[in-house]
């Protein structure tokens, strides 16, 4: 029985002022909330979709799945360089926070309805402010889709005056 | 002064069964109903997006640049196949549906909150069945985002039985 419960998430304890996003921010009541953990050198994120978010009925559509897997990415260079850095989650330090470059997404299969999907990332320093993560996306053990994404770890021009 | 309407859009006449997309679908009140048509030779969808879709307070999340990228490219698609096959918008026949391959996004500079977007797109057969968008998103005047979404037309098989 797979375990869809991640204990700790790096979107837990992104500062306030970066916990607003739509797909990742624990602040923003009416977005996703996604949550993005590790799972052994895996980074993980889990997510039922509400049935609203239907491409087809009966499906998944396109934009969630590639909201998944932009900021699953950018959850997992979080992770990733907060690791480097000699930090975990929950040991008081702040987590960096990172944009996305570019994202690249395969749809493989459709993507069921009313199925608690998992991302599972592969994240790669290619530049110590420019991440890769590859990420794929099961819906149980099919594999729907695969998502390359780059990120730049997030420059102080974005925060609002 | 920009004209931000459009008159008519392929997905005013998608068949019911397929008008549920929570990007595109105009049956899917809970969704971002995006509407897309021709401009010239170019194909553009509008969108003002709600302030919860926020990434960092004062821009737009990554999520919805590619959800918007996506649907307009499915809309452009089937725009383009629509006219190949003689038909237009309103002359009472039934357009294709087309269903994304592969989606790529290029994030080029921070897309502002509370402006209209314009997504403009260069359709291109590469195949009978298989499309490719190029796909610009500005906001006033500033290119933000640049995407490449390959369509194919949608098979049997996505139908719910």
């Amino acid at each position: 029985m797979e375990d869809f419960v991640l204990e700790k998430a790096i979107q837990d304890v992104y500062p306030d002022d970066f916990a607003w996003c739509f797909g990742c921010g624990r602040l923003n009541k009416d977005g996703h909330q996604l949550r993005t953990g590790w799972q052994g050198d895996k980074t993980v994120t889990f997510f039922t979709p509400e049935s609203k978010y239907m491409g087809i009925p009966g499906f998944i559509y396109g934009g969630l799945i590639a909201s998944i897997i932009d900021c699953h990415g950018s959850g997992s260079a979080a992770l990733a360089l907060h690791r480097k850095n000699g930090n975990e989650i929950g040991d008081g330090s702040v987590p960096p926070r990172f944009v996305t470059a570019s994202l690249n997404v395969e749809f493989l299969k459709p993507t069921p309805q009313q199925v608690t999907l998992k991302a599972v990332g592969t994240v790669e320093e290619i530049h110590p402010k420019r991440w890769k993560v590859d990420t794929e996306v099961y819906a149980h053990n099919t594999l729907c889709a695969r998502g390359i994404v780059v990120l730049v770890a997030m420059p102080s021009t974005f925060q609002k005056k």
